[in-house]
């Protein structure tokens, strides 16, 4: 998908909410575990209740990887759902933070972008920075897909070297990243990470790279204001997406939990529609 | 496998030798290509030919992933097949390059650690340093199981980053990451990977951390040397993994590809006890 569709995406639906669909079989409501694939059918019954609401779906392969063989059938199984019932109405992201020397990335690229070899067909893959150049570069040689680099993570833990200072530049390592892998894509292939618990950088960040699309996750379970993060990330073309995964899927663990799912999808939404 | 069972199988096999199991179906002879799972059997024939003279084997997770759900099924068999086969002869390192929030690594390390959950029961995993400890330590507390974590990589891309000064310490990214994550594991259940191509690199490392374990990648096909490898490079307890790939497993394309893999093998293993 390219960034005029997202965008129309974004102003049909009058959301920005991208839902994380970390779907784990200890989380979801008991009378689905006797189902062949409970995590396939958790995601397909989510999806269903929010597809209108969402302008995109973000699977973390952790929550599939985990269960090998089995976790890598109900991955494909959601992507291809997606793909095939609602094609062009929502964005999708494997969130994988994957990064390698080139040829290695060009492999994960392949297992992300190109269903001929994998059978996933992804819009987007998160991209870890740590290799640098080389090992970003391979995801973005697939015409029409993004790559999502971390820049400024959520969690506590991006304090211990993504705030390093440069002696060079004076600039944060996080801000290194930004500018540095401006001229590897576009606003067109390129999304940044950046955590809604760090609101407030938003508004420096943003002085960096004012064009580009933002994936915010953090908002919700991990602390972050959804206000905040739209006084200082919104930009011309919205330019946020930002995610809630827990909120959303386990309101419930009940058998309402679809109800339940969507409630807190319109809950989020609506708030979006105003700020939008 | 433990810190004395891993030296032990050292001394034993008079061999650091890393065989990295990137097996590319573009690459391997054609006659294995009608084999129900030409990845699988190129791999069990190699390793067949090699046990002897390699401490490790290091599938490279994205050459698997590539293929979806298949390659998981071909990773799977060949990790069975060797802790099956070779229990205790040999380490496994699943080159992965994870790292996320800490209850999403928590499920990346069921998934190369947990046989119950994922099928998969690896030695080890790299794990890239950019989002900090608590990105990190879910994978340390799985006992008897080792982190390898991201330091100074082969690629070019490593000057992008890894090379950068901190204002607050004078230190390199890369030896940040070496000396804060000192106290988040151990020389029991951490090592680092420091690329070949940055062999005079090894001797200012190895000030920092003189009795860890290191793991390079880059020694071959990259253009790393051995010997300036283990010139820099070893301790007291031998503390050097030196993969080869592509220089070992496709020596040859031919019907002969594991007696020359052998060969190639025994080349490296005859430098390493000569070194030792």
């Amino acid at each position: 998908m390219n960034k005029s569709d997202l965008i129309s995406l974004i102003r049909r639906k009058h959301s920005f909410l991208c839902i994380g669909l970390d779907t784990d079989p200890a989380k979801i409501p008991s009378h689905l575990l006797d189902a062949e694939d409970p995590i396939f059918e958790f995601n397909k019954v989510i999806i269903d209740a929010t597809i209108d609401l969402a302008v995109a779906y973000k699977p973390n392969l952790a929550f599939y990887e985990c269960h090998g063989v089995r976790g890598w059938q109900s991955l494909t199984k959601t992507i291809q759902y997606i793909n095939n019932t609602y094609e062009g109405e929502v964005f999708t992201i494997a969130d994988a933070k994957r990064g390698d020397i080139g040829n290695t990335s060009k492999q994960y690229a392949k297992a992300v972008f190109d269903p001929n070899s994998s059978g996933l067909d992804f819009d987007a893959v998160t991209v870890a920075p740590y290799m640098g150049e080389d090992s970003v570069k391979p995801f973005l040689e697939f015409d029409g897909k993004w790559v999502i680099l971390l820049a400024l993570t959520s969690n506590k833990g991006s304090d211990d070297f993504q705030m390093m200072t440069s002696n060079e530049t004076n600039f944060r390592f996080f801000e290194e990243v930004l500018i540095k892998s401006l001229s590897w894509g576009t606003e067109s292939n390129m999304m940044y990470v950046v955590g809604a618990t760090k609101a407030e950088k938003l508004q420096e960040i943003r002085q960096l790279i004012p064009d580009h699309f933002l994936l915010v996750p953090g908002v919700g379970a991990q602390g972050g204001s959804l206000e905040e993060v739209a006084q200082y990330g919104l930009n011309k073309d919205c330019g946020l997406l930002v995610n809630s995964s827990r909120g959303i899927i386990y309101a419930s663990s009940g058998k309402d939990f679809a109800k339940k799912a969507r409630e807190e999808a319109v809950t989020l939404q609506k708030q979006m529609a105003a700020v939008l």
